[in-house]
């Protein structure tokens, strides 16, 4: 295994130390539990939006803390669920009157202990389940797993709280932009957890796997590595099945890279997968290119797209200040 | 060679039309020949701002063109210098009265190649030349490269021009810039030249290789793969001896991912870098940590530090708005 890393045990509360140092004008860490807290909470009243999950994703939770996204988000070790007293008390430190609102990807460990907390906690809660990732099926036996789609239901939500948006209101629009948003990924590489010390699973040099998830597990298929125009093909292909978008629909195309593929290679699979949308009609209005919901240092990327009617794209593009999203302000 | 690829003949362009296209409101590409510029030019009589070098950097430099920072870039083929047509082609495009000044990363192709485009311009014109990786020495035969510290002269020479400097100050600021950087890298892994298809060099799999460049080149040893803790203290160490900074002293501290090391490792690597600072007496009053200057597939980071005066500081805070760094704005 080759990282930088001094010791397996230490990593996490190094790194988001050094997170919070390089941060510190937009976020604050607590330790003990451990949670990142944004430090302006904006408008009295407002709606606290908590999100987390295990690490191992960066930016994905932490660096969407802030102005116009979320409130809080409770990191938890690398791929493993944080605990409901660290929601508790991210929730204690952000709530201001509006209530509670969780943001979780649908994985067993996370809705568990993202229950267990709304059970716990005297503040007013709701929760959005994000489930983009098509590559399961619908019926799949615990549901399909939140993938890169939860950052555009952060990001949503988050300029919905700002504005002044009740509990219910950030909750129904979650969900509305959870239904809007399909997403597929595929990997080249599998990753490295640095409990583990070796590759999560194995990979000809021919080989990729289709329909991954983020955590270093096994995808829906190991397929013979093709070109990217059929690698994209397939993926919009089935994205495009699911969603069912008209002709001159708007829509988000958020090309995401798992965390070592190169933006090069990023930028081209955005070109053929809007050359795929292009000539079905559709309008891509919004782009979000890069690293943002990744799974270590996985090589691979998946597609998302979000169809946009005129809500959600003031919300889109509503102002946001946190270390990974800045825009507007 | 595991790449999202189609072919090696088309890819920089395929890639790049992406990138033009997910950031239409910021930049426009000329294919032929092949320049990058913003759109929004800014004020009558402003220096016009050009970078350019090989590709396999992104988001160096096009994700840096836009208001406050660069007017345009000259991408080469992979890890290739940008031929004199690209530049004045460029130039033609976006100089608007106040002169051109290049800023150049010091490669003798690159080096070259902006020196005849200069002789051929019909503009006043200057060059700031960046060298600020240290693991050469101050004597190598054609000087020490330059790589992560140019996005920083970009920054504040861009926000110089925005605001009105003219082509000496310009290019006084930029030198100045450049003299208070200092840079060094560390690679875990060599990266993959999609023509070539195969690793650029070997390490072993306990091997790390100290003081890169961002060319796939082997740097300056081979050493063994030590802790995180090591590393940063050798590679501070050696930019603390170059600098000399004094106690109090303001620093921008600047940690780069060469484009596969997780975020989580970067940040451990802020961490131990701040500290190594903080130890020291230094106000680090200015941050960014992630993969700015990157070496295609490359596991590894470069460390950047910048000494600040106001003057450096409030360049650096100024409002920008490229593809891959905007605040303010």
């Amino acid at each position: 295994m080759k990282k930088f890393l001094n010791n397996v045990d230490t990593l996490l509360g190094e790194s988001l130390s050094g997170f919070a140092k390089a941060h510190a004008d937009i976020i604050q860490l607590n330790s003990q539990p451990r949670y990142v807290k944004r430090i302006n909470l904006g408008n009295r009243g407002k709606v606290a939006l908590i999100s987390g999950g295990g690490s191992g994703h960066e930016p994905l939770h932490t660096g969407f803390v802030g102005a116009g996204m979320l409130d809080a988000a409770c990191p938890g070790q690398v791929f493993t669920s944080p605990t409901p007293d660290q929601m508790l008390a991210a929730a204690q430190a952000v709530e201001q009157g509006g209530g509670v609102l969780f943001i979780v990807k649908n994985y067993a460990g996370d809705v568990m202990n993202f229950e267990i907390a709304g059970e716990m906690l005297d503040y007013p809660n709701a929760t959005v389940l994000v489930n983009d990732d098509i590559s399961l099926p619908k019926t799949h036996s615990v549901g399909r797993r939140g993938v890169a789609g939860t950052l555009i239901v952060e990001k949503m939500v988050g300029a919905a709280a700002e504005n002044g948006a009740d509990l219910a209101s950030c909750k129904a629009l979650g969900d509305k932009a959870n239904l809007a948003t399909a997403s597929m990924g595929v990997a080249l590489s599998s990753c490295t957890v640095p409990a583990l010390g070796k590759p999560t699973f194995e990979l000809k040099e021919n080989e990729m796997e289709m329909g991954v998830g983020i955590h270093g597990e096994h995808g829906r298929e190991t397929q013979k590595l093709t070109s990217a125009a059929e690698i994209v093909e397939h993926i919009a292909g089935e994205i495009h099945a699911e969603l069912k978008p008209e002709k001159g629909q708007s829509v988000l195309l958020h090309v995401n890279g798992f965390g070592a593929t190169p933006l090069m290679e990023l930028y081209l699979v955005y070109e053929l997968a809007a050359q795929f949308w292009q000539k079905r009609g559709l309008n891509i209005t919004r782009s979000l290119v890069g690293n943002y919901t990744t799974s270590l240092d996985m090589a691979g990327c998946s597609i998302t797209l979000t169809l946009l009617d005129d809500e959600l794209t003031k919300l889109w593009d509503a102002p946001v200040h946190t270390a990974a999203l800045r825009w507007g302000c």
